[in-house]
């Protein structure tokens, strides 16, 4: 009898366990001039940066000789917020070939595993288009994993490696205090927490910090003993405040169009108070400090790869076109889902107009953002 | 030396395996009046049918002491043609209620496994809705897998249950012989085999049998040892001609309809002539001499289950347009893709007026069709 009770209560917290209690951010789908396919250019860099440090790690860390690594088994691999592709198909790519160097280096049994890839993104994520996009030539079996990577996605010791590349400074929320008028952290008349106050970065990082500890929690629970992840994170050095970098200096130029909106009468003041950007950028200190109380991964390696942006140097214009384009597939939703669809062209125009009068954002003293990369192993003890 | 370049051929074949080389037949997408969701009443029927089925027969078949089935270990079960639900979500909590029964009912050890789901079909069919329709109650995790069931979806050994209801009828192409001008099989004038040559319809049966051969030859290298299977395939009894039954009528007087549109000039025929559709309706001692010669499953059950248009008798306006609907459903993918989208409201109407004139297929000595529930078991020796 307390058995059979153990186990239906058993069930219905596998059921809560299911259940989706996050915002679901997602990148515009499609394939047009301001989808995410189209504009993900910065991205696809940094995962170009990122190939050889992975191949060289997954030499040293990937443990082939382990029961849960035998090449006669799956090798899962998993990447959350992969969005829509193609970024996403070159970064499995990569880790396929790291992975398979390693096992063919292994000369008393040079085998190679059969690979299950999946890609993760929120629900609301264009699948139809990233299955579309999915390439030909791929030597992989694969499946689309729908659902917050805050959250649980898969059983227990699924995965070998599990890859999160400039999607982990979305937060799950945008904290609650930062949007209620009589909270000390009310965040009026900003968009972000750039330049804002103490009370109001203090609200996000502790957002972040909650956030990142599920997202590892949950990654090491859906990791086999021993697996490894590397996550690219945007963030910025220790000591540098984003409001004196182009991100943060961006976010305010595009805050100040939304109270040019509001005074026209296009929007409303309070939606413009209420409206806040779900992004959140750490330093390596608070990564490592977070990692270290979180418990369950090693940081192996932790550096800061080449800033995309300063690998070709193309003229001003084309710059800001491209800048605006991307921050468009980037937080056109969020943007539509609280505002209305009516206002997004008109907004994206007067930021692109505004920058164009103003391009200070792009001076090369205001580039203080990173890509912080960071490779994990699965602490065995789990 | 030799042993990198078997590694490096082993690998193109691997590339070879993940291509789709199949027609991408799909259900129409969406929650519209037109669209499968809506328009699936009969499949539920079917899966509601099944239920008590497999419940008996998992607890009779699940061999839950064998390595393969570890309560500790994730318990993996695929829909095949999952379309976008939602009968699919009932198919597969009817399955995890048949295999949490026969899990909890070993007293030793009545532990129950995690579950992976996995929600297989092409890729054009519309993932984006699938996710969207899951129940939000679900006690498993979850993958959508896009591709053709008539090759390998998962590496080997993946699966616990393989699940497939009225989706096989769907062949992976239209053989080629009965396109064919100068072919003996050429159905000129015929959109289906039913009431053709004898050339005609061995051309059909011939792809059918190519067709289940190699999906029970991929589900048995997915399926772990002793895996199950459940198929539900719509079929006609041994001795039964397609053209005597109601379905056969049906894709007649279907076909009488593109003619009346070829003769108004909306569409060539040519294009008439060189449509057919891809359905084959085994008979079961077709079904048990195709699954006996593939030799990978032993065949445990196959009984034909009531047909669900038979359970409740409304009046024949509703069901001729609850049948116009389903076939619109069904095929308008197929019909859009040869004719355009043009026509298809057009024919669709004109079919439902036929029908209202000449009812004939509706009468109760033309139900003729069965759908046959077969309950197979993986030869433990692959």
């Amino acid at each position: 009898m307390s058995e059979s009770r153990a186990i239906s209560s058993h069930t219905e917290m596998d059921a809560e366990k299911f259940k989706e209690p996050f915002s679901t951010y997602h990148m515009l789908g499609g394939d047009d001039t301001h989808s995410y396919a189209q504009n993900s250019e910065y991205q696809k860099q940094l995962v170009v940066s990122a190939e050889e440090l992975i191949c060289k790690l997954i030499d040293k860390h990937l443990d082939i000789e382990k029961p849960s690594f035998d090449p006669n088994k799956t090798f899962r691999i998993a990447d959350f917020g992969c969005s829509i592709g193609p970024n996403t198909f070159f970064a499995i790519e990569n880790i396929i070939k790291g992975v398979e160097n390693k096992y063919k280096s292994n000369i008393k049994n040079p085998r190679i595993p059969e690979y299950h890839v999946f890609f993760n993104d929120h629900i609301d994520n264009d699948f139809n288009t990233l299955f579309r996009n999915i390439p030909t030539s791929r030597k992989y079996f694969l499946a689309g994993v729908p659902g917050s990577f805050h959250g649980r996605l898969f059983p227990n010791t699924t995965l070998h490696f599990a890859h999160c590349s400039t999607a982990l400074h979305w937060l799950s929320r945008i904290p609650k205090e930062v949007t209620e008028v009589n909270s000390t952290a009310f965040n009026k008349g900003r968009i972000h927490y750039g330049g804002a106050a103490k009370e109001v970065k203090d609200a996000y990082s502790t957002q972040y910090r909650k956030d990142m500890d599920s997202f590892l929690t949950a990654r090491a629970q859906e990791l086999v003993r021993g697996g490894l992840m590397v996550l690219v994170i945007l963030g910025f050095p220790d000591g540098v405040p984003p409001s004196e970098s182009s991100i943060g200096i961006g976010f305010n130029i595009l805050g100040s169009c939304l109270e040019d909106m509001a005074r026209m009468g296009k929007i409303t003041e309070e939606q413009v108070d209420s409206f806040n950007l779900p992004f959140y950028y750490p330093s390596p200190s608070e990564l490592k400090a977070l990692i270290e109380e979180n418990g369950s991964f090693t940081l192996e390696r932790i550096e800061s790869l080449i800033s995309p942006m300063k690998i070709e140097k193309p003229n001003l214009n084309i710059i800001i076109k491209v800048c605006v384009s991307h921050l468009r597939a980037v937080i056109g939703g969020v943007i539509e889902e609280h505002f209305g669809n009516e206002i997004v062209e008109e907004l994206f125009q007067l930021h692109m107009k505004k920058l164009d009068e103003n391009p200070m954002m792009f001076d090369e003293k205001y580039r203080k953002e990173a890509n912080y990369f960071l490779f994990l192993k699965q602490k065995s003890h789990l």
